[in-house]
């Protein structure tokens, strides 16, 4: 096909935009105001959560939706009890870590955890070499689930702040299972212009051309 | 908010459209034809991938680009021999297994290494619990890839048959460095209108409503 040849399969512009729109307007938000999130959205996000690449098509997500405030109260707490071991463990980072906001548990309309499911070791396909892929598939539901959420004006953030084991205790998680996010959905007053770490002077942002190589790794990378 | 009213940062309609329409029709494609993508396209999808979430905003991805024929030959006969050994680990379903395209190595447009960074371990914000927050983060730039690629008409597939320690030494790799995609990418004579996995007969879908739990795990998931 030549370049001026017109892709059959390309969607039509405004829908292109859209695409790119909401992986570049996209943020991890932790700044969030109180409101339900409508129930047919909801499902529209989770649905596109759903739709996502699996290795093996194993599907390996499951989500567990929190709808009890007390449990959301101890889920808060685990991740406050977690924070403050991240903190000791940057060392000299630590007080710097401890002034960023990490989370919005206690502010965003809707609280969902992602895991993945147990008995995994009988998926076999794509994963005899490469365990880890059933985590890379929940990982492309989870970003199906944000640049949804980013294009219904609605902010997500994935708190990776706490111990999985004590989470999935709570959560009572059969063994073998394991949750990976706490996902932080909701209306938000506005979003970061830039990623948050970034607004905040925690870190600077490299450029594509620094992360590409060619037919081999380079040292300047 | 009430659910009457507009959100003020919800996309127009045909963009939010664009979004699920990419989210619900991507495919991990095997089947592709010639043509090179032109280069302004691959820069943008590359663009896409780089704008993904990273934990800590750690951006752990490195692309490798796959311009030497020799090269992309080798990186075939790698998925070959992988693909025998999972057939073989397979068992029962071993001939079953065989007759699936797994990849479309020679005969897509361009071909990428997706790897996770070397010296990682000094990156500690969101993974002292959770350290393959790394990998999810790469699996978000792919899914971005993905997406986007889409969107543009062009089929991609993630293929991780393959020994990733015999891909490193291929690529040079540095200690600490691994490769955890091979990303075919380019034009397609259609996609496929069901997962692939699926349209072969090799695995069936389960419906979001038996991934969805309340509060605590459940048993019938």
């Amino acid at each position: 096909m030549s370049s001026s040849e017109k892709n059959p399969f390309a969607f039509p512009d405004s829908q292109v935009a859209g695409v790119y729109r909401a992986i570049q307007e996209r943020r991890d938000m932790r700044h969030f105001r109180p409101g339900k999130i409508d129930a047919e959205i909801l499902h529209k996000l989770l649905d596109a959560a759903h739709h996502a690449p699996s290795v093996g098509l194993m599907q390996p997500w499951r989500f567990i939706r929190i709808t009890s405030d007390p449990l959301r109260q101890k889920i808060y707490d685990l991740v406050q009890e977690e924070r403050l071991e991240t903190a000791h463990a940057l060392g000299e980072r630590e007080s710097e870590f401890l002034r960023l906001k990490v989370e919005g548990i206690k502010q965003c309309g809707e609280l969902l955890i992602a895991n993945l499911c147990d008995n995994r070791e009988r998926f076999i396909f794509g994963r005899r070499t490469l365990p880890e892929m059933d985590l890379a598939s929940v990982a492309c539901a989870i970003q199906n689930l944000w640049l949804a959420a980013r294009a219904e004006g609605l902010g997500m953030g994935w708190v990776s702040i706490f111990d999985p084991v004590k989470l999935a205790t709570l959560l009572h998680l059969p063994a073998g299972a394991k949750p990976i996010a706490i996902i932080c959905l909701g209306y938000v007053d506005e979003f970061y212009t830039s990623p948050m770490l970034v607004e905040a002077g925690w870190a600077k942002e490299r450029p594509l051309a620094e992360l590409m190589m060619e037919n081999q790794w380079t040292d300047s990378v």
